[in-house]
C-alpha cells in the first residue's frame, strides 16, 4: 500500500461494530433487519456546482451525509449504513483529517456506520450512498396524499437560500443573521427523527432540497391531486424576516433549495398528533396547504386565493443560473 | 423538469420489475430475501484516471457496472440492484443514449435492476454502487484461506495492461491480438457465475482489479499466511505469447491490474470439482500456487524456488506512474 492510501485508509478507519461482516474484503456485508424493507438513496457533491472551493472540509464532511440521511427522513427509514466514495485532487491530510471528522460526527449523531467505499485521485467530488431500513408498509412514500390532506412543513424553508444570494452579492445579511443562514447552508441537520416520528401519521412525504414548491409538487404528481400552499401560511424566520427584497424573499422561502426540511401530508385528524411531535422535537411543524382534486401541480396561493406565479421553481443542477 | 433532467431521465428510465417499491421516491426500496446477507460495493470511475477522455460510451456504461459486479463476484453474491450516480460535464443526447444501452446491456446479462442513482453537471465522474445477496456463512471472504490451499486463477490476466502499454506506446501490438487485448481493458466481463458456482467449494477469493500479486497479497494478509505463486504456472494468453518484452509481458501477467478474474484458494480435495466447474463455464480455471505458513504476503517464484522481485506490484491510483 503506497503512503497516500495508508493515509486515506487511517483517517476513514474505525473500529467497526459487529453490524458489518468481511470489513476490507470485496464487499461490505451485513445482515438485515428481518422483514424490513431496505431503503437505499445516493447523492453526489460536486466541487463548484454544489459547494464553491475551499469549503470548510469538516461541514463538508457533515453535509454530504446529511443530504443522504434527508431522503431517508423523508421516508421515515432507520439509517444503517453508509459507504463513501471520493475522488480528490491531492491527498491533502489537513483537509481528510476534517472532513472525516465531520463526517463521522454526522454518523455518529445518527447511529451510522460507514461500511465502504473508494478513494481515487480527481477533481473533487464527493458520492454518498445510505442504507436505512423500514417497515415497507409504513414507509412514507411521495405517492399516498389524499385529497382533504394537510399539507405540513418542518422548521423553516429559504435560510440557505439567502445565505447563497449573500454569498453571489444579491443580498447583504450581517452579524447573526448571517451566521444563522450560513449554518443553513453549510450544515444542514437531517430531519431523522421527525421521519421516523411521522410513520403512522403522516401520509406522503419529501424532503426539501430543491424548493418547496417543486419538491412539494413532486407529492402533487406521484398523488395525481392538486397541492395548494398558502403563502401567508409559510413559517418566515427572524433571519428571513430582516430581508427587505420581498421578490427574493418569496424565491428564498418557496423555491430557495438546500433546506433540507421535510414536507408531509396528513389526515386532519392526526393535527393534535402532529403538535405533540413538534413539541417533542422542539421543532416547530406548521400546517401550510392542503391536498384538493385537481390537475397534479403544487401552487402557491395569495390571501385572495389567487396564484403566484414563481420566476423559478425549484434549483435545477443542469441549470447555470 | 428542464428538458435536461428529462433528456437523461428518459435514457435511465425502463418498466421497473415489481421488487423496486417506491420508484421515483426519495429512496429506492427493496425487501431483502430473508435469511440472506446484503452485500455493498462502491467504485468511483474518473475520466483521466480510469478511462480517457473520449473512450466508447457504450463500453464505458458496461464496465462501469461490470467492475462493481466483479466485487459481488468474488464474495459468490447474486447481483440484485445497482445505483448511479453520475457528474456529465454537459448534457449529450448520444453519449448518453450509447453509455445507457451499455449500462443496460451489463446489468440484463446478470439479472441487475437500477433500481436509483443521481445526475448532476461537473468533471466526468461515473460512480456505481451493486447490491447483492448471498448466504452469510457461504460467503468467499479474503480472510478465510488455510495453510495447504491450492491458489486458483480464471481466465488470463495481463491482456488489459498490454492493450494499455500499447495504447501508451510501451508496446506494439497489432490485428487480433490488439482486438482481443482492447477488448480485455475495455469490455472486462465480471465471473458472477463462477463466484456462485465456488460457493462451498472456494475459501478464500478476491477480484483481480489493481494486479495479480498486489491482489493475492491482500488474501495473504487478511488470512495471515504466505501464498506462493509460480511463474511457470500461470497461464499466458495467446495474445501476450507474442509480446517480445519479457520484462513487459512478467508485469502485465503479475502486476497489470483491470483484469476482473478471481483468484481463489481451495483445498487439494476439491480440484475434481474445481475443473467442473471450468468445464461447465467454459472458462480456464488454473492452479497457480499455494498457501504455506509464513510472512503473511504473496510472492512470485520462478522455476528453481526463487523470489522474482516485481518493480510494482500492482496499480495504484494516486501514482502519476
Amino acid at each position: 500500500m503506497t503512503p497516500e492510501f495508508e493515509l486515506i485508509r487511517r483517517h476513514f478507519t474505525r473500529a467497526q461494530k459487529s453490524s458489518i461482516l468481511g470489513v476490507g474484503d470485496d464487499c461490505a456485508m451485513y445482515v438485515p433487519r428481518q422483514g424490513m424493507a431496505q431503503a437505499v438513496s445516493t447523492d453526489m457533491l460536486v466541487e463548484g456546482r454544489h459547494f464553491s472551493a475551499g469549503t470548510d472540509p469538516e461541514k463538508l464532511g457533515r453535509k454530504s451525509l446529511a443530504v443522504n440521511l434527508s431522503d431517508l427522513a423523508a421516508m421515515g427509514a432507520t439509517p444503517r449504513f453508509a459507504f463513501l466514495a471520493l475522488a480528490l485532487p491531492s491527498v491533502d491530510d489537513a483537509w481528510l483529517a476534517a472532513f472525516s471528522r465531520g463526517f463521522f460526527s454526522m454518523a455518529d449523531a445518527h447511529g451510522v456506520e460507514l461500511a465502504g467505499g473508494d478513494t481515487t485521485s480527481g477533481p473533487l467530488n464527493i458520492c454518498v450512498t445510505v442504507l436505512g431500513e423500514v417497515a415497507s408498509s409504513a414507509a412514507l412514500r411521495r405517492d399516498a396524499a389524499r385529497e382533504g390532506d394537510d399539507v405540513w412543513l418542518s422548521g423553516f424553508t429559504g435560510c440557505a437560500a439567502l445565505a447563497l444570494a449573500h454569498r453571489t452579492g444579491r443580498a447583504g445579511l450581517g452579524g447573526a443573521q448571517l451566521a444563522y443562514c450560513a449554518q443553513r447552508l453549510d450544515d444542514p441537520q437531517p430531519r431523522v427523527e421527525l421521519g421516523r416520528k411521522l410513520l403512522g401519521v403522516a401520509r406522503a412525504a419529501i424532503d426539501i432540497s430543491d424548493g418547496l414548491l417543486a419538491d412539494v409538487g413532486h407529492i402533487a404528481e406521484r398523488s395525481g391531486l392538486r397541492i395548494e400552499i398558502d403563502r401567508e401560511a409559510l413559517p418566515v424566520h427572524a433571519a428571513m424576516r430582516s430581508c427587505g427584497d420581498e421578490t427574493l424573499r418569496l424565491e428564498c422561502l418557496a423555491a430557495g433549495g438546500d433546506d433540507y426540511e421535510i414536507a408531509f401530508t396528513a389526515a386532519p385528524r392526526e393535527h393534535t398528533r402532529i403538535v405533540e411531535i413538534a413539541r417533542e422535537l422542539d421543532l416547530p411543524l406548521t400546517r401550510i396547504g392542503r391536498v384538493v382534486a385537481g390537475e397534479a401541480r403544487a401552487l402557491l396561493l395569495d390571501d385572495q386565493g389567487d396564484e403566484i406565479v414563481m420566476r423559478r421553481a425549484g434549483f435545477d443542477h443542469f441549470s447555470s443560473t
